[in-house]
């Protein structure tokens, strides 16, 4: 979902670009105003996520699965170990990709708590000499996520697959080698990777790390190695600067807590509601109803009634509402209001 | 550049997709109509080449330049060896990446002639255990191209890179194994990579292939194994359909051969102009004038007139004119009128 506002500049940009009787999708990657909206979405996004120029941001092509590949083939040199906390779906891929580049120690399962509660990053064995220590920070199947990154217990760079719940958390700095995301999940537009890392941990890529994924050559070239998707480049930088009119990442944390703070209560309330989460996500909140019949009816009438995507992932069953970024607090009310009804009509 | 038809359909799809009130832009990439996007662009294009059931249609994240890797990935097993040609500045690129993931022998280069002739492929040694002879069909900052695919002196299955041809050649696909582009040259929009490959070839990819760019995976996935560009497959699968409501790729074939005609027509009637190229492309005409000067004068002028991105790649520098295949003959013809307008004034 996107802010309605963005759609509309969108347009726009389809009909003129930069005084130019170009549309934008038709403008060269090599053009001077294409390397603006770059530079610009880049500011924007260093800005609300208060990046000092330590930090390097790249737009990339693959998804943040092909950054399951591109984290080892850029952080893990050969010969070091790096840290992996199976954290759920998505850190499970990460894991899985990782092991084809080197090696890779799994130190923490969410999976003996059924994937209801992640492992806390307090309590994980932590071995200062890993390269990374990485996991997802919010899992869109499982629906958790970290609340607080907490301190290790020794020192370990981090490194967290942020895809869905990019922008709406104030990133702890300091305690990251780099974080990435697809933008499709909490940003909004398909097509692009965000990948934000210390320019200190750059300069030595694996050899077998792909010319597309070397985020050194990517930074050296303003991600411009190769064609961006410049479309999906432009549309996030339009959210970016949309979540900064919008009192920035802490006001966009804020949101995220009430409209989610408001589902889980209608949940316990409701007894033909549940979520047994101990780690529960801010984005994408799980829950069943007391028989697979009665979530099957409100699937189909929520849907009737114009709430489409109220399924939960095929790994895991039940329900699911992605209340990503641009959600609007009026749409999580009106779940809420048919969740209240429903439980009328069938409690 | 993209058909005005297409950026209209584009528009309209930006407003309301499918009945509902979202976007496409927004659509989750597991709705089902979101894979109706996906499985249109393909049947459309197979349409248009002629390829039947025996080859997989992928939509993939990261370029052509993506591809440079993922083509040895794929097709190439440890222990074989393929046969590159150094066609020019993207066929090197292609060589140099693919080194990083196997055996290379470089069989022939235009270097020789100073890019301006590619190799004859019926003359190119050729090893008939090779897994594969790669070129790129079209090269965009030399201004050469294939005329034809001719037949090498013994069989080897061919894979080129065709970015910047797709759609403007009629295939002779018996003769391939694999070909792929970036959308963004010929197609149009940025961000997504074509990739078509004969099934039979699936299947064995190399243990350090990254998942995204794994086609067999992919193919099993409806190119949908991550988070597919969706907005650039939707606005690829436009211009396909605009394609096949334009007499196909055989009419845009000869469209491409008429409007690169008028241009080397004029360059070579026009003693100001000049143009080396032995092997000349029908996308990229690249051309001289008789002094630097000369040639910046002719680009400003040309961009007050509002013909912009003339200038050659800063690689070989002068001219450029690159007529994709949206470009109408009357841009073609404006250029030309330019052309004459300036040589009269300057001559």
């Amino acid at each position: 979902m996107l802010p309605h506002s963005v759609i509309e500049r969108l347009r726009d940009t389809l009909d003129e670009w930069d005084g130019k009787s170009a549309s934008v999708i038709e403008i060269s990657h090599r053009d001077k105003s294409f390397i603006e909206v770059v530079e610009r979405a880049e500011a924007s996004l260093k800005r609300i996520l208060g990046m000092d120029d330590e930090w390097q941001v790249l737009f990339l092509g693959g998804g943040a699965t092909g950054q399951f590949a591109g984290v080892p083939l850029n952080l893990l040199q050969p010969g070091r170990s790096a840290g992996y906390i199976d954290t759920g779906q998505w850190g499970g891929k990460a894991i899985q990709e990782a092991r084809k580049f080197g090696d890779i120690v799994v130190t923490a399962s969410a999976k003996d708590d059924g994937y209801a509660k992640l492992p806390d990053l307090a309590l994980v064995d932590i071995d200062p000499n890993w390269a990374y220590l990485h996991f997802c920070a919010n899992e869109t199947v499982d629906g958790t996520q970290y609340g607080t990154i907490a301190q290790t217990a020794h020192s370990v760079p981090l490194v967290a697959d942020c895809s869905s719940e990019l922008l709406t958390r104030v990133m702890p700095l300091d305690r990251f080698a780099a974080f990435y995301g697809g933008a499709q999940k909490n940003v909004g537009p398909a097509g692009v990777t965000i990948v934000c890392v210390r320019k200190e941990l750059l300069g030595s890529p694996q050899a077998i790390c792909p010319a597309v994924w070397d985020w050194t050559q990517q930074g050296a070239n303003d991600s411009a190695l190769n064609t961006p998707p410049v479309y999906a480049i432009l549309a996030s930088g339009f959210v970016f600067e949309w979540v900064e009119e919008h009192g920035g990442v802490p006001a966009a944390a804020a949101r995220a807590a009430e409209k989610s703070t408001l589902l889980y209560e209608t949940i316990d309330r409701i007894p033909l509601y549940s979520n047994d989460r101990a780690t529960r996500s801010k984005t994408n909140i799980v829950f069943r109803l007391t028989t697979e019949e009665l979530e099957k009816q409100f699937l189909k009438e929520a849907e009737a009634n114009g709430m489409i995507g109220l399924k939960g992932h095929r790994a895991v069953g039940g329900c699911r509402a992605s209340v990503y970024l641009a959600m609007p607090m009026e749409g999580v009310q009106t779940l809420v209001a048919f969740m209240e009804d429903f439980a009328q009509r069938n409690g």
